[in-house]
This record gives structure tokens, sequence and C-alpha cells, in this order.
């Protein structure tokens, strides 16, 4: 699942290409979200968030069981997380915007993972102390997203070992060498923290069911590169008495400037949350919009929405009413919508948004603690 | 240095065969204790503890180092360390008092790991409850020794992981597979937590150095089977600021049984600091001595004291006078000294030592807290 034979590679550390989602489905081995589980699951919501109706939000591992569950009243808990190895950008808030309506819709505890530790090891030239400084930037923006303080809570992976460690050489004894160099294509050059991390990582995914002393369901909201983790995670903790978590996933948001996944190392693929309106502006004006060389040609031969960044964007985020998106990607078929006008109501909406982020955030500095788990 | 190619084995999870000290000191590479270096450490110690006399403590790493920077008044600390896998026995308690004597001479503190997240990944039928049952257990086995309680800290390292982990991905960070596949002869089918753990046992070599915020020289008494693990560090700890450990190896104290060396796993091969005096008495009646087939013939040709273990016995602890030492060895070169008398003598002082030791070990339950390092 990491080789590039189908002209893509993902895999938590390094996604590379476009990928092809109904090939990568039936390589990781995951569920679509088909009709029969999203009617299900909506008996529940109520509603369908606008990621699960445009198919961005789009596979899934056990959620039947999870529902099962749930409908017996064993209710389950939320895991999530962020690799803190830069600012945060609107490709991470938007799982976790979903992730909150989770929460909310299920009335659910999250435990949230900043795994400062693995950005710390893969990173070569990251240090520990700014691995910890943009944790704590993140967290910021984890706050401002609006999770319940009192069912929320976050922590650090190096801060939190006391905990974290006893617990993932549990799950470390039941793992290969063998198995990390096939999930996530570790080589005899890797080093021994980056090839222990996966145990860290799965510890969230039953640490409630140790906190609890009872086996507690557990579902995990994440960006399908974290799937091999997890893939995992499921063939281990059975071992150790634990339920295999449910895992629903997203698709990666596309970068402004073309195709592949926002990147904080490409700082022009994505907004970040402490970005200046004249950032965000230039950024957007920028963009890949994938129309046409000339003002004439697009009117005549319209562009496509699927690979214009500036669609993306309306679709992912900044245009949540499913037939006002529709007009927009239909005037950008048609020609109608030019490069100019399209960018423009898009930054425009983008600024007022991470001005309004940013005022939560800064609110959210006094939060934080209400947040953290400490050990 | 995992091979067998010589006809023995030493690795920190293995020791097979009769080593050869000679072979073992140029193929680990490291330095006998000679003469200069004696005369030397004598100086600041007035006497050579016994086990020096006799070469068992035998080998070292900058010792010379470590002593520029003690007559620099740059004083070092101790770190030692034991894998709870059982009870603590003979084969323990000997390196330890040797660790006490360093510790009474230099007036130094010592840092004192207990490995229960290493044992509990090695042993596969191990429970990390029973790992860390064996470690109290093992710990009062520690301060019976009679460490100074103001200079002495103990801990287990799942307890200490708050501490141990953060430290541990910056060592891990330097490490890779290959090397650990070198050095300890790991495999693609060992698992994840074996591979990491050398970064763990690592720590305690500059954790000072960080309590401290600055460099302090360390010295660490162990038998040689682990120098394997501060080959690894001493190449890790100068990238990340730190010196060298130094290291004083010591030899493995051969079985009652036979050759090798004592093991828990094999419980006939050695005494328990929990066996009582009837127990202690038959496995001393049951010991391997090497003499001949009949009482005639033993008269008549002598034994060997180099493979008898009654004779081994005295040497490494019970007779630490060299000329009455060397009385024992004589009388069995010679024939005089005939099995039976020979281990009397040693059941009987055998048994007045533990019984001693068990009365230290019962007052250090009482002591515990007082040596151990929590955070």
């Amino acid at each position: 699942m990491f080789m590039t034979e189908e002209g893509f590679k993902v895999t938590p550390w390094e996604v590379k290409g476009r990928i092809d989602y109904d090939k990568l489905i039936k390589q990781f081995g995951i569920e679509p979200l088909n009709n029969k589980i999203l009617t299900r699951l909506k008996k529940h919501t109520k509603d369908l968030h606008y990621l699960i109706r445009r198919n961005i939000i789009f596979a899934h591992r056990d959620l039947d069981w999870l529902l099962n569950e749930y409908e017996k009243r064993n209710k389950f808990y939320l895991y999530t997380g962020r690799g803190p190895s830069g600012h945060t950008h609107l490709g991470h808030l938007i799982p976790w915007m979903f992730t909150k309506w989770l929460q909310d819709k299920f009335d659910v505890k999250l435990l949230f993972q900043i795994t400062d530790d693995e950005k710390f090891m893969f990173k070569e030239k990251l240090s520990l102390e700014d691995a910890k400084k943009f944790s704590y930037e993140n967290i910021l923006d984890v706050i401002a997203v609006g999770f319940d303080p009192k069912k929320t809570k976050i922590f650090l992976d190096t801060e939190y070992s006391k905990t974290l460690y006893p617990q993932a050489i549990r799950v470390a004894k039941h793992i290969t060498f063998s198995t990390t160099k096939a999930v996530f294509g570790f080589s005899n050059e890797s080093n021994i923290g980056q090839i222990f991390f996966t145990s860290v990582q799965a510890v969230p995914a039953f640490l409630e069911s140790v906190f609890q002393g009872r086996n507690v369901p557990c579902l995990i909201p994440l960006g399908v590169d974290q799937d091999p983790h997890f893939r995992v995670a499921r063939d281990v903790l059975p071992k150790l008495g634990y339920y295999k978590p449910a895992i629903i996933h997203s698709k990666l948001m596309p970068g402004l400037t073309g195709n592949g996944k926002m990147s904080a190392s490409d700082p022009n693929s994505t907004i970040f949350t402490t970005d200046s309106p004249e950032v965000i502006e230039r950024k957007i004006k920028n963009a890949f919009t994938g129309q046409q060389a000339t003002i004439e040609l697009q009117k005549k031969l319209g562009g496509n929405p699927d690979i214009c960044s500036v669609c993306q964007y309306y679709k992912f985020f900044f245009e949540q009413d499913d037939k006002k998106l529709e007009g927009i990607f239909e005037g950008e078929r048609s020609g109608k919508l030019l490069a100019g006008e399209h960018k423009e109501d898009l930054a425009e909406r983008a600024i007022k948004f991470f001005e309004e982020h940013q005022k939560k955030r800064e609110k959210a500095k006094d939060q934080i603690e209400k947040f953290m788990l400490r050990d």
C-alpha cells in the first residue's frame, strides 16, 4: 500500500500523486460509505454532514458494528489527533469540524492526541522543543473549533507518556518489524523511534477502556493517510482484550496550487490559521483554477471544477449549501464564472472565516488547561 | 558479536557456551583492566575490591578519561540496573555490592534502572503485572545491599516514563534498525518494542546531565552481556551533546550446575535471595564440582578449581581473603578437599549470608519510598 505502481502513494508520512480513491478503497481494504450505512447513520444524526453528502467523508471500517453497539446503549468515544509539524491549516480544521459534529450528534467523549514524538522522529530537522511549540499552537485551533470542554481531552505524547508508554509496549509486543515494513514501508535505515511509533498512536484507541476498566467502543475520524496505523492496531487490540476501533475516513483536501494534499511544506498550497487577510488574499489570487488560457477561451469552453482548487475550496468548506455549490460549479463549467471574480469571492469568505477563527483562537489561550489531560 | 562462531554467544538476552573473555574483549572492543589503570584507580580507592583483584571485574571503556575528569573535580555518577524477570539471585547481588563499593569510595550518586518494560517485551509469557511485582521484589535486594539512600535513586521504566520516554526518543532518532540488527542480532520477526528498547536503557547514561543542565560524567558498572547497549549509546550520546559513558565490565558468575551464566530459568543453577536454608543446602549439595569419579581418584589426581562451581562460588563471593581462597583452590587441586566437606563448608557460609541478607531485605520494605525516583 506504500508503492506507487498505481501512480499515487499514501502513507501517514507521505502523500504523492493524484489519489484514485476507488483504488485506495481496494488497496486499504476499507468500506465505501454506501446508502444503507448512511441511512442508518442519519437515523441518529437527523441530517448528514456536508462532507458526507459530498463523499469527502467517504469510507469506513466497522461503522455498522459501532452503530449496533450504540443502539444497544454501548456508547462509543471518539479519538482523533494531530501531528504538530507546523502551524494548523484549513486541511486540518475541516476533519476536526466534522469530529465536533460527531461529538455533538452523539454526545460523546473525544480523546485528541498530539503526536509531538512522531513529528520529532520523522522530521530530521524538527527539534522536540519546536514540536512542542507547534503542539500548543495547534491546540489553540483545536479548541477554537468548539469542542465541548467537558467531553474533550487533549494530550501531547511526550507529556502524557507516564500513561501512554506502559500501554504502548503492550501493543508493541504484538507487532514485528516485518509488519511495519509491509504496512508503512520502513527499511533497515528507518530509525527505531519511527518503527516503535505506531504502538503509541494505537493507545488512544483503547485508552478509554483502560480508564473505565471495561471495553468501550471507539470511533476514529481520520484522514485516510492515517489508516495504516489502525490497520495494524485493529489486528493487535483484540489480542489485548479490546474491541477493534471503528474508523471513518476523510479524503485529503487538495492544495491551492494544484494537485496533491495541502501541505505545510508548501505554504502557498494552503491557508494557515495564523495567516493575515493580505496573505490569504494573495494565496487565493495565485491559486490554480484550471481555467482556459484566455478569458475568451474560458467563456467559450468553460473550466473543470474537479481540478479547480477554488471550486474545491468551496466544496470542502466555504459553501456548505449544496445548491449554491452546484451554482458555483456550473458557473465554472459554463465559462460564465471567470477566475478573477471566482477568487475574489472565495478570498472574501476565507478572510471572514479566519478572522472569526482567530478571535476564537485568542480566547482559547485561557482555556487550554480545561482541555488538557495530564498524568 | 552475537554469532556463535567462537563457541559462545553473549547478548543482553542470551548467554550461551563457555565464554572466552580474552576473545570477548576483542569482539566487543573493550579494554582489559591493566596494572596501569588499576594503580591509578587505587590512588583514589586506597584498596582494590576483591572482584578487581581476581579479574572478575576485568575490562572497561574510558575509565582513564573518567579518572581524568574526576581528578579535575568533575565528579561522575554511577548508573546500573536490573531486568526484573524473576527473583534476585547471587549473580545479581555481587555486581551491586561492587557498585556500592564504588559509591562509597568515590562518594557519588547512583541511578538504578529497573527495566520492567524490557523483560515484558522480551519474555513472551511475562505479564507487565508480574514484571512489576518482580521489580519491587528486586528493589528490596538492591536496598539490602546497603546503598546510601541520600545518593541512590531507583526507578521502574514503566513508572518513570514521563521522564524517560521524551529522552528515549532523542536517542532513538539516531539509531537505525540496521544498527540494532548488527549489535543485538534482531531480525524482521523481532517485535518493535524490543527494537526500540535500547534507547530507553541509554537514558540514565545522560539523565543526570539533563537534571543538572550541564554535562556530568557517568560510570556504568555492568555484566559484560549488557555492553552492546552502551556501545550503541556511546555512538549516539555525543550527538546529543553528552559525554560517552565510561563502563566497567564484570564477568558473568558461573552457575552451580556447571558452565554458563547463573540463570533464573534454571533455578538449580543459582541461589535466590528468597531461598530457605534447606533449599540453599540442597542446591549446593547438588552442585557440579568437576571432581574425579571416586574419592580414591580424587585423592590421587585432584580436581580443577576453574571448573568447580563450589570453588568459583568462593572466588566470586564467599571467600574474599585471597590467601584463604588460594588454600581452598589448593585443596581442590591436590585432592585433599573432598566434595562433601567442600560443599558443607560453602553451604554453611551461604546460609549465614542469606539469613543476614533476608533480615536486611525485610527492613528494606519500609525504605522503598526513600529510594524511589518518581515523576
